[in-house]
């Protein structure tokens, strides 16, 4: 067990021990979001026949090629093809075919003369333009081609990709399995949100803070409710999570005399990989495996204060949330920015600083949201990013450039679409 | 009814004609990503009382003044107080009382010093520093006082502020409707993904990328099916989705006989806003609403083509859909990029083009993922952004300055977090 780790080692040991989960098939109306666990081959041609992409008339370019506003051309309509239609009729020389958007353009026709370049004239038709061959015409195929790899293994499948899988009639998908978090909270001081705090006890907020930054992560969590301070509680509750991929407990993990869960978590037969990380908030964060080969979950032992339960998630839990549902990108967007006012601490940890983020001028400005103390959760409930204060320094004045990690996408949004 | 507009109209036109949906009530634990429609005013003071913010030893400030390494103070420990202990036993002069996080500091105590600067000896507790008053004290209040506003209205629900919810005891809250939006489908060449494809006809994959892009907008699809060309059947199916926020065809709008929309939409008492916007792909966009006061849906009639169909809605229907669920910013981000390969095209609509985004350097390259037809859903599916190309320019060089509109979040996410 390594103990006192630089955050950036914390977080290596920890990626080092993820790898995607196996895959599952997959609804594939049901698999936004997800990422492929394999490519997916069409076994359709799209389009499936040369069609037309316009409503118009399908005729021979070379019979419309004279034409011109001041001479048109006049062909009689033989017949009308809408799209679906499935009869196959030739068009003869000379002749022209009504046709509509995502209609086969008929054998015989190698062109679409589109409806505003003509004039109806009882059964006839008068063409005004000259249209080259292919005019207007989606070749077979242009899309897809049966036997095309149409999307790669690792792809997250988005509005776009679930569309495609319809279209080539792809009603399940291979995806990599979403995480499995079980989520427990610990203390005798905690009680459940309809419980009574009065006398000192304090709401298990912890647990429904991280089941919410489970399922922004993509994750899926179970919450195995509150242990109470003593082993044999702490033990059956995570016994209860332990076919899940990933325990994440906010129960004590720090000294003192009522700290149970290394004892319980050893007893279980999980390997502890290492206690103490050199961050602030978040130190006492524990991070644990079950051996090479086994089929116990990870283990994350959280601080018990409220914010920074919700650092150390963010921070260590979430990036291996991602990479087990087989993600490529694991991190938040970073910005860089001006810090808004003066900040201090001791060389030694690296500090998450909550901050708030507004754009001035062409800068972001970064500031601090209020009190930094660990258990003061409204400093999160505002943050809009977690500015990092690097183990190293122990001053950054006003106006100093920071790098800003950004929790809140709508920081991002444009106010604009730019059209 | 107004038509051909510039793109920028019409989206004025859109939400000009939209506000946000009024409040319902929701559970707190399934409020995520919700908007709130009133403030949150706490009910309780957080954290109730004085607690220990560290596992050590309660003490008054005044009996440890002049401790030291050198010179430890040694205090008898009186009695234990954990976390969530209710007995308010006061602690006496010249003595200490364990202390663990979360517990609330005794009466007659002021300070704690933390375990790591103590030593048990027996019954008594050997203290090596001095502490200032208040010392790993979070008084009671720091985090939320009762009668406190603590979330404001508008404000999006992440995990921080649902763990505040929990902590004051809120289990539920006042948050907009989430947009419920209806989805039809039109045309007689139109299957089901598990139909029979034979002979030209195609899946009607535009329900199925319309239903994800809704559920990535943070609302509801209600699907329709689809509706053959003809007026009774489209108005029968139309009618099931007047109870909708909203009603999104993709059935034919386009200048073809056979494109009934329209007429039924004004047969069902709908008034038509605007037809046919400069943009590409996209033009036959119809907007339509319901008479002032009205409670019939918004109407959006995107385009038949697959791609036409989710380049509009990203467009128009996007920013209408977060607008309605209360949400502040409406837009997807933009980032300045770098052109990778020549465009053409004619000036007067906006092209929005597909584009795959790349880092090099310090910049973004743009470059148009294949075919831009508006049948390849293919290039929609592995876009990752929509290259704005204004109407009024007929070309960009390759290296030329473009505004792209992000569609893919991974593209946005750091390689490394910065710690």
């Amino acid at each position: 067990m390594r103990t006192n780790l630089p955050a950036a080692e914390a977080l290596r040991l920890i990626l080092e021990a993820v790898a995607p989960l196996p895959p599952e098939t997959a609804a594939s109306a049901d698999a936004l979001g997800r990422v492929l666990a394999e490519p997916v081959v069409s076994g359709r041609t799209l389009p499936p026949a040369d069609v037309s992409a316009m409503d118009g008339y399908a005729v021979r370019a070379a019979d419309v090629a004279g034409a011109g506003a001041a001479r048109p051309v006049e062909l009689p309509v033989d017949f009308e093809v809408a799209a679906g239609d499935r009869d196959g009729r030739a068009l003869a020389p000379g002749a022209a075919a009504r046709i509509f958007t995502g209609a086969a353009v008929p054998p015989g026709a190698d062109t679409v003369v589109r409806q505003e370049d003509t004039e109806a004239v009882g059964s006839h038709v008068r063409i005004r333009v000259a249209a080259p061959r292919g005019e207007h015409v989606r070749p077979a195929g242009e899309d897809v081609r049966a036997g095309e790899r149409v999307l790669e293994a690792g792809s997250r499948l988005g509005p776009g990709a679930l569309g495609l899988l319809a279209s080539i009639g792809r009603s399940v998908v291979a995806v990599r399995q979403r995480p499995r978090v079980a989520i427990l909270s610990g203390g005798d001081e905690l009680v459940e949100p309809d419980g009574d705090p009065d006398g000192g006890r304090i709401v298990s907020s912890n647990s429904y803070s991280i089941a919410a930054q489970c399922r922004e992560a993509g994750a899926e969590p179970l919450y195995l409710g509150i242990a109470r301070d003593a082993p044999e509680d702490l033990e059956q509750r995570m016994r209860g999570g332990l076919a899940s991929h990933v325990l994440v407990s906010s129960a004590g993990v720090s000294v003192g005399d009522r700290d149970y869960v290394r004892a319980v978590l050893e007893k279980l037969g999980c390997e502890i990989v290492f206690w103490g990380v050199r961050v602030k908030p978040g130190f006492p964060l524990v991070f644990a495996r079950f051996g090479a080969g086994s089929r116990g979950p990870l283990v994350f032992g959280l601080p018990g204060n409220p914010v920074s339960a919700m650092v150390t998630f963010e921070e260590f839990v979430r990036p291996a949330l991602r990479k087990l549902a087989g993600h490529r990108v694991w991190f938040r967007p970073r910005v860089e920015a001006v810090l808004g006012e003066p900040l201090r601490k001791a060389i030694g940890r690296l500090h998450l600083v909550r901050v708030r983020l507004e754009r001035s001028g062409g800068s972001i400005v970064a500031t601090p949201t209020g009190s930094q103390s660990s258990g003061v959760l409204r400093s999160m409930a505002l943050a809009q990013g977690l500015l990092v204060f690097p183990a190293g320094a122990d001053a950054l004045p006003a106006g100093a450039a920071v790098s800003v990690q950004v929790l809140d996408d709508d920081f991002l949004a444009a106010a604009d679409p730019g059209l």
